[in-house]
């Protein structure tokens, strides 16, 4: 079959600083401490589905190398570097147009690289049945995760009609995160889902979208098509690609795309929302991670760390690069968190504001 | 002059983990972040009133070399190494015979390695004074600190009459540490001065002391002097000093002489106090490094880290390696150690459990 996997891998991950940080960012790390890191775990989870010559990873040149130790099985020519960072849009193109040009029927699931799954059975099983609703069409389907709480860190997907004989919703629109009463809302309501930024749809589909809705950065492939596969290849993206727009694929294409009645590469398009429930986290707070690790009988969750002593400590997360040793005592709700000789204690409520603690050290 | 310093060394500082460990204790460390260790400091603050020659060291062998890279002035022949710890009357009476076959006519300032002094002037001139006093007599002087708390944490010395024409005054009694009570009934009653551990006498009272005190010890001192400063001496003493009783100077003599009418040396003896002022502490708990430390505007503690950044935390006390970056939020009231990747934080007021909670890791 000709289906495809593309991860994108380019984030930085500050909201984990310490332990995540620009020169190792968390999908290169063993962050739930189980041996494999966020990156191997996402190519696991799509596993034996997807050869490995269909694996596509879109990163920056910075992480090259991170990228061929962690997936030795994916070839070189699969790993795309982006020159500088202008959100997923440009990354899905680039991966698009370059896919397109040796696999014109290749059927895309797009997923991040550093998202967690409990269920990873249900999972691939809802991305296979994905692939077999957009194949051969227009159609565009996310992922949309059945919400537990009304968390206000996701955006969420409003769905509209079911498609008959399908567990897929029309997607009637995209709704940015919300504040804490409107997300209860959306959860009351039941249409709700989180948004996972899991994306499936056909090449021409994306390649047409984007045509579409940002002409000029379609343009902007289209000069770049050449030079694909081909040694010139760093070079001409390296030029071309930082005048891409910033632009997420949500405003770029979705939220455009969603509850309107459009055409795409000669067919009827439209977005939508297969509702899933294997278990799902973007892993991308502490507090989400908090939230996804066994804890001891005081709630502390302690992460690839052996050498870590809790006494009279609750509700703590604690996680190390596992060559230190530590004894804490007495901390009820915190982030203790170690790597690379930088040590972080702070109040778990806090989290949000991680970025400027991290900031007030790197200066010095 | 024919006046000695003996420093002992010894300790192992297990109260200060993880900066303090066996195989490298406070005394070896920078423990108030001011460039020299406290063994470094207690040799400068005594300076240049003792030739490098008339400077002694007793410590463990495990620390030789650690002595010889901090006190490089200081002669090896004058570094004893105990083979085992046998508290300080052993420590005391090994260097004192050592030193009368030498210097018969010496007189001894003995101080502990790793106390603190903030006035080194005053430190200096009672220091002479002390030795001015016992100098030629059978006399014990030991230095008193005027307490400024009623710290339970310390032994108190009772003073009787004072010494005609003299600041000293003569020792009624040796008080252990007392209960908060009976410290604060110490202090209201003006005669009582903490116990510094320093002593000053003649070499010949310390041997004729220990020879009435602790015959069998001083008996093994007799069977070791023919060995000192030759090639034997370390063997020798490694065979016959673990048979010493293991007891404190206090208790083998200062206990013993203090309040009688015994002779010494055929000359009559008695112990001293000389009450002084001069800003001290044992520097032996968290509790006391906190209180002799400057503090930023959050009564906060930061030791030999320039890359520790506090925010909204107060009351802690900081002590890094100097080579980590710390960032500590919403801490009130703790303790943060790092060295030798070994992190501890625990509650101010729980340090006394220190040797528990580090057992709770090492044993790992």
């Amino acid at each position: 079959m000709n289906k495809h996997l593309v991860i994108m891998a380019g984030g930085v991950g500050s909201r984990f600083w310490p332990m995540s940080r620009p020169e190792n960012p968390k999908q290169f790390i063993d962050v739930l401490g189980v041996g494999k890191t966020l990156l191997q775990l996402t190519v696991d989870r799509f596993g034996k589905d997807f050869d490995p010559s269909h694996i596509w990873v879109v990163t920056s040149a910075d992480y090259l190398n991170k990228v061929k130790e962690q997936l030795p099985d994916v070839p070189t020519d699969n790993i795309l570097l982006e020159p500088c960072m202008r959100n997923t849009a440009p990354c899905i193109g680039y991966v698009a147009w370059k896919i397109k040009k040796k696999y014109p029927d290749a059927t895309l699931a797009i997923s991040p690289a550093d998202h967690f799954v409990v269920d990873t059975n249900e999972f691939r099983r809802c991305i296979n049945a994905g692939i077999d609703f957009v194949k051969g069409t227009s159609r565009v389907l996310t992922l949309g995760m059945k919400p537990t709480r009304p968390d206000t860190g996701y955006g969420y997907i409003q769905s509209g009609n079911p498609v008959n004989g399908t567990e897929m919703m029309h997607v009637q629109a995209f709704r940015e995160k919300p504040d804490y009463k409107t997300a209860l809302q959306y959860c009351r309501e039941g249409n709700y889902n989180w948004n996972a930024g899991i994306f499936i749809w056909d090449v021409a589909t994306v390649e047409a979208a984007i045509r579409m809705f940002e002409p000029e950065m379609a343009s902007l492939f289209d000069q770049m098509y050449d030079s694909f596969y081909s040694a010139d290849e760093q070079a001409t993206v390296n030029k071309l690609f930082p005048q891409c727009n910033k632009i997420s694929i949500d405003y770029a294409v979705m939220e455009r795309l969603a509850g309107k009645n459009i055409e795409l590469a000669g067919q009827p398009s439209g977005v939508f929302v297969m509702p899933s429930d294997f278990g799902w986290s973007d892993l991308g707070t502490w507090g989400s991670l908090y939230a996804q690790t066994p804890k001891d009988d005081n709630n502390n969750a302690v992460i690839g760390a052996e050498n870590v002593s809790l006494i009279e400590s609750t509700d703590c997360i604690v996680r190390t690069s596992g060559d230190i040793k530590m004894v804490l005592q007495g901390l009820d709700g915190y982030i203790v968190a170690e790597d690379n000789k930088t040590i972080l204690v702070c109040k778990k409520n806090q989290e949000q504001r991680i970025k400027e603690f991290s900031e007030t050290i790197t200066k010095q």
